[in-house]
């Protein structure tokens, strides 16, 4: 039965992921704050005018966006990410405050071809800072990454960064004509997928010189500047390039970073400095300044830069597993003391102890068999003899161990499984 | 511009908006898990076909789904709860270990008249038993809704509780066929918005007997069983709902409980007790023991009680304010020193003390007026002098006090920012 499925490309996320998720995004939402980010929400559904404005998404994820007409012929879709909601909450809000350092966590959509690890609905965890020119932003954007990768005990991340204003030079240098720019570059941003050879074909197809390829597969930020310089080309994007990497290394951030020419991002937005942070595999996230995208939907340019994390990447190659919430279950010997245990249980709540009470009707040993292929890591089976002598055993589910209690001792229970 | 608003009915939560739901949500969170509820996710995208199922939504609710094609035609819509997809789940999965005890919090979307403080897009925080039949499953549910409401200091919150099976007796005992009992709810359903009169009306308008109304309106519960008796009814559901409000009393939470014959709950699928929590207003959440929805989806009927929680509506109606993450704002007195300064808010940052950074180039005063604007409570102005002699003033912005510190007196600033 079809309905039975989730729909193409999107999934259920069980226990086991849904406590992989909360722990990811209960480090980023810490890390997030710490560095003085503020909440933002925005509605799933926008616009779809907005969300396909020229120089926002781009043509390829232009055509991802799942868009509908509401039953009054508005003509809707739903987000591809947090970026563009937040610029036009930033472009409607005139006399919002700046800088405005904001952090988002939802869903958006993207109406891929689904592949491994890739979905329909996935979760970003944003973090922006806007209105800021100052090289710090993208410092603290980049030194908030790494510590989040630290949390999560990521192995061999790192962070790809680029120019797209350095790309351009580039670009320029190897003879691609300025409208041809955008096609270039998303050309380049396929490298990943299609190699080398590929993105040399794409570049044919589109009549351009494969020039590009040799400059930017060679990596080498010196004879680029070289290039550059010998072109008459703009030079900022090197000075902000290298005062980046000079505060980076100031604070010992230089050894997760890499200067990479063939990062070029997806998005259409960018407009300077991007990055993407790696760790071994796919790209767990990615972002960049994009100085121009909340001034196509208002009246004037307003800096930004900002990056989001992929959060079911992460979760995905999470080797850590979490243990259940409940730590107790209380089992009644016998019906007849049903109200006694559910004091009891009621109590250990009141001590914030996570714990059940078998609501089946099971007798011990089925409790006792719920409770191992559960994983509850303690149980404590209830009857009128503990409930006479005032005492019961609490048993350690892993190791067997059985310890005797008298029913009050709330404090060594809390002890005992480790509170 | 149009597309610079967010679409009709659905709405930005502002960082101090976000901030209460932060504030809900973590409690909601805490207490579910304290009692062994365990997080789930599912999509905001389902099949039409599960969210129209027969028995699901119910006609009224029907009507609200945001519905659509996807590109390759399938029908798809937004989901309109969280129950529904939930019981997919269970369905889907039938190895799945009973009792499921769940937790969800997420965004639904009803296509609903928009109203004041009724949104189209708005937050659930649902708890579910699965599989249960025992009344301590019904009285879990109301023992964490009071919990939670009790840590919200809602003011005059109370529970409302009814049966739809008590209710079904009722109006067989007032004449209304079987085949019209679903009518008769609905429009007993719509007392809130258009009073008694209007449900009178309504019932006329289907040739209902209007019988009930008098019943229902006088809410006595001795009279009513009464009449079921003596109309040889069904008397499971008195039964039921004496044993929950004695286990209700025993547990002292009887006054927070009202027994209502006039709730009918407007969701088609529930099929015993029903709840609705009420505070100073509009009802803030509601549930219900809907023990055959389950089954419409799979094989077999699994019994199951819930209720979901109307986050929106608690936040609206929230007094409490929250302040900045940022505990101070780091000013450097000149460009010079901006890296020292950047390494001092560095420093904070890794003593968990959340902070920032002018990042906007702007002089003292100005820096002074944007902490004070935004509510960062502390300031530290860093120049020249204070890096010298290594010392600095911690500026409280409320007081206006000032107190000088060492460079590295970190846990004394600790004390007095409160942390």
């Amino acid at each position: 039965m079809c309905m039975l499925q989730t729909i193409r490309g999107m999934r259920d996320l069980d226990p086991q992921l849904a406590r992989k998720k909360n722990f990811v995004l209960a480090i980023c939402k810490e890390t997030f704050e710490k560095y003085g980010f503020k909440p933002l929400e925005t509605p799933a559904v926008e616009y779809l005018e907005l969300l396909t404005k020229k120089g926002s998404a781009g043509e390829e994820i232009e055509k991802e966006i799942y868009s509908f007409e509401d039953k009054s012929g508005r003509k809707l879709g739903l987000r591809f990410d947090l970026t563009v909601p937040m610029s036009r909450y930033v472009a409607s809000n005139p006399t919002l405050r700046l800088p405005f350092k904001r952090y988002q966590i939802g869903s958006v959509y993207r109406y891929d071809r689904p592949q491994e690890k890739r979905y329909r609905e996935f979760t970003q965890a944003d973090i922006d800072i806007v209105g800021s020119n100052s090289i710090i932003a993208e410092f603290e954007i980049i030194a908030v990454v790494i510590e989040i990768c630290q949390k999560l005990e990521l192995k061999n991340f790192y962070i790809k960064i680029n120019s797209r204003k350095l790309l351009e030079e580039i670009a320029k240098c190897c003879n691609i004509p300025n409208d041809k720019i955008k096609e270039c570059f998303r050309c380049i941003d396929k490298l990943d997928k299609i190699g080398w050879e590929g993105v040399e074909k794409e570049l044919k197809a589109y009549s351009l010189e494969t020039k590009i390829c040799e400059v930017v597969k060679n990596n080498n930020f010196e004879s680029t500047i070289k290039m550059i310089e010998k072109n008459k080309g703009n030079e900022d994007c090197i000075k902000e390039l290298k005062e980046l990497f000079e505060l980076l290394k100031k604070f010992s951030l230089d050894k997760y970073v890499k200067l990479d020419l063939s990062l070029a991002r997806g998005l259409e937005y960018y407009t300077a400095i991007v990055f993407e942070v790696v760790a071994d595999g796919p790209s767990i996230a990615g972002g960049g300044r994009y100085d121009r995208l909340i001034g196509t939907y208002g009246s004037k340019d307003i800096p930004a830069v900002g990056i989001s994390f992929g959060v079911d990447r992460v979760i995905d190659n999470m080797k850590k597993g979490f243990g259940t919430e409940s730590k107790i279950l209380i089992i009644p010997a016998n019906e007849t003391i049903k109200t006694q245990a559910l004091e009891f249980v009621q109590k250990l709540r009141e001590n914030n102890i996570a714990s059940e009470i078998d609501l089946m009707n099971r007798n011990i040993s089925k409790n006792l068999d719920y409770a191992n292929k559960e994983g509850i890591p303690f149980v404590i089976v209830l009857g009128d003899k503990e409930l006479k002598e005032k005492k019961f055993s609490l048993k350690d589910m892993k190791t067997g161990k059985e310890t005797l209690l008298k029913l009050d001792e709330i404090g060594k229970l809390k002890e005992i499984i480790g509170k």
